[in-house]
């Protein structure tokens, strides 16, 4: 069984409450990152039996960092209609509230269809620098990261000069895993925070709010196997304890199959 | 007294549930548009007298369409922390969720900060061409829209060949108000959708979840005044019944004051 798929085993007696475990290879600063804790939330959703159509937008804002002990997700369907049905979930731990999110299944057809965007020409995956394992934060081990531009350096130390904030990798799950709506998910949040390519150094810091959009269908996802997703990241503005960040995951023949925002809170 | 201001009166107890009636100015295809549900559920926990600090995050759900009846806002502080406040909203209408959202305050302060997108360059607003008032959508009537470039059409014709999703133009509340938290949420949802103008069709479509990010303190909608602010807005991806959108809305003086993204169902 793929880490992945181990880290994301609930269990519930029928829709919800689901009841999980924090996984080691899925290791933050403290807690799992919070790709793992997005997908989670998305999963309670979608194996309700309740649940029609695919996901098509996701929010999750966390509230507090997870501890090693068991948690509970809380979901609720909100409103169902034709189209689009939308819940809600809550994750709690240690009596308190971790994480919330809200998420939107919808219908889609074969109707208009138009990408107004291309992604940027890099080298495949295997010319890329890849981020060397061993990693002290575990999350970072289970995945490849392959920067298409200079590779981050995480010492913590300043650069003498702010540098770009942008950055264009291939991202994958490691070992590989045929992608899906969970990894997905969690490959939204797989950007690490830009303050750390545009300063270098690392004050506290943390996502507090994330949004993902699912453009791809299943087709598009399925077609997409285990070959690296192309992403793209980057922030508009840093002010006052709280900076931007905006993302898009491409796949390997040019299909936009999600894109996002969070808002990250940062210290000093 | 404002039409904003009037459309914003909710009514309570004491920290909810806020009560408040949709306001004609605000009217859309159904109900009040989605900038002001939006600004609504805000003010239910902007009011609340546990909130602290300011608006750092809003993401807005829009379950249905509002009806011309009362309605009933209810909050939830879900954790509240040093530096951050995390809240909840649900607003029932007619024994339905008509909306839900999440919410985020944060403590802002003298830190870090830098930009690293600057605002087009365009006309200033008397330079600019005016939707004409008298639109049949009330709330059009509610704002001016000057556009640096070609003026929207809305007869619903689609165009002989697609045009670009992008647009920009200044903003402001008609008449004019100075800026708050609460304008600059409604703001945030006043771009067209994006099919418009891409298409020139005007197929059933609605906004069906919306996320603003606040890059502006205090000081700096203060300083903004009612001037109108420049809006800059785009999509990604049209497909199988959902389109992204992604918008900025800058100062007068080329400070990005929120940044905000929505996914949008369409129907052909």
């Amino acid at each position: 069984m793929h880490p992945f798929d181990e880290a994301l085993a609930l269990s519930c007696v029928s829709n919800g409450p689901w009841i999980g475990k924090p996984h080691a290879n899925y290791t933050n600063m403290v807690g799992p990152f919070g790709g793992l804790t997005s997908a989670l939330l998305l999963k309670a959703a979608l194996d309700d039996e309740r649940r029609v159509n695919d996901p098509v937008a996701l929010t999750v804002n966390f509230c507090g960092g997870l501890s090693q002990n068991e948690f509970r997700i809380e979901t609720r369907l909100q409103r169902g209609g034709k189209y689009t049905q939308h819940w809600s979930a809550e994750l709690h731990q240690d009596d308190e509230v971790k994480a919330t999110a809200s998420i939107v299944f919808g219908k889609r057809g074969d109707v208009f269809s138009h990408q107004t965007v291309t992604p940027p020409t890099v080298p495949p995956p295997d010319a890329c620098d890849a981020i060397p394992k061993g990693m002290p934060l575990r999350w970072i081990d289970s995945y490849s990261f392959r920067f298409a531009d200079a590779l981050p350096q995480f010492t913590g130390k300043a650069f003498d000069e702010l540098q770009s904030s942008r950055s264009v990798l291939w991202v994958a799950d490691d070992p590989p895993r045929p992608l899906d709506w969970l990894s997905l998910a969690a490959l939204g949040d797989n950007f690490f925070l830009r303050l750390l390519h545009l300063r270098g150094s690392l004050p506290p810091m943390g996502t507090v709010s994330l949004t993902t959009y699912f453009h791809a269908t299943a087709d598009e996802i399925a077609a997409q196997g285990d070959y690296p997703l192309l992403g793209v990241a980057d922030a508009k503005r840093f002010h006052a304890n709280f900076a931007d960040q905006h993302m898009e995951l491409w796949s390997r023949d040019g299909t936009l199959l999600a894109s996002g925002v969070q808002v990250a809170w940062y210290k000093a």
